[in-house]
């Protein structure tokens, strides 16, 4: 059975998730398969203009304080970066790219601790040629990424999110079962092994 | 160590942790201290006049799908209320007002399962005397849980979740450290395992 593992590179709780997805499913023999998406458009679909933790002070507060806890729990490096939430969207682009490519799941982890390990800006160009260089990929992949049908796969994909009922991300997805947050790992891969085939 | 339990009793969530939370804590040696408050006043604060789930339809799908699946696997009965979210206050002013007596754990999980199995309004008065009468306790209760000082109390323990930066429902405090969510209980335990004196 597969797991689908929805995440957005701004957000925090899908840094935690992407560290441990594979070792998790792969230990219940279950596959992944890696959904960049947006979370801009889902939250501005619900009047959202901000992430929601800066919105909401104390939900902010409780979540960087969270995130230490979890990172210390984890053993993840965890700086919390000089500016939150950081465009992802150059990065949900090259990821689109590569979504079925065996160097995604280095790329992405790479891009999280560039977020929130070394507080650089995901946003800017350089940083992501940058990732792709250290980890032995062409910086040409990010004119690829910037082609309008590549573009248009992940505004596509973003929508596939909001029809699947997805409102926050990490999101789990198995066989039409959506399971919301990191904590929800655990449960979605049980899932997989109660009801896959 | 001492573990604070912070519940709503409009919350499904609290529902869940109300279930689990003395046993859980008994096992691990820990005291709970029960917490009843209001979020209305919280959410308010936030802008918000209305559940969240409400507010947000997608998260709000979720959470009901999300609560049949937890209580499958806590086996707790499970109803969605025909109506949502049902008015806490009396509830809540009846628990303050016991809030250190031995019948309290008894009379909030009476309370949840009247509003999430049995479908009955909680915020009428006769489904709560109905509640202390079956629990063998005096209806009276409900009299002296509306005198302005009890009231008073309540009103003065909203405030203090908020001054400890308590934005959702359950919360667990544990010298100083909140942890949000029914799934942070195992989390907040071992807090008081790590650094209980």
């Amino acid at each position: 059975m597969q797991l689908e593992f929805w995440f957005e590179f701004a957000s925090t709780y899908s840094y935690l998730a992407a560290s441990r997805v594979e070792a998790v499913a792969a230990a219940a023999q279950v596959d992944v398969v890696w959904r960049p998406f947006l979370l801009g458009p889902i939250f501005a679909a619900q009047g959202w203009n901000d992430s929601p933790f800066n919105l909401y002070p104390a939900k902010g507060r409780y979540m960087w304080r969270d995130m230490e806890r979890q990172c210390e729990g984890y053993g993840l490096p965890f700086e919390r970066p000089s500016q939150f939430p950081r465009g992802g969207l150059l990065a949900a682009r090259v990821a689109r790219l590569g979504e079925a490519e065996p160097w995604l799941p280095d790329f992405v982890r790479a891009v999280y601790t560039a977020n929130f390990v070394e507080d650089r800006d995901i946003a800017q160009r350089e940083v992501i040629e940058d990732i792709l260089h250290a980890a032995g990929l062409s910086a040409e992949l990010v004119d690829a990424a910037l082609a309008p049908e590549n573009k248009q796969a992940l505004r596509r994909q973003t929508e596939r999110a909001q029809e699947l009922g997805v409102f926050g991300a990490p999101t789990f997805v198995v066989g039409g079962e959506i399971f919301w947050g990191n904590d929800r790992l655990g449960q979605a891969i049980g899932w997989c092994a109660v009801h896959g085939g």
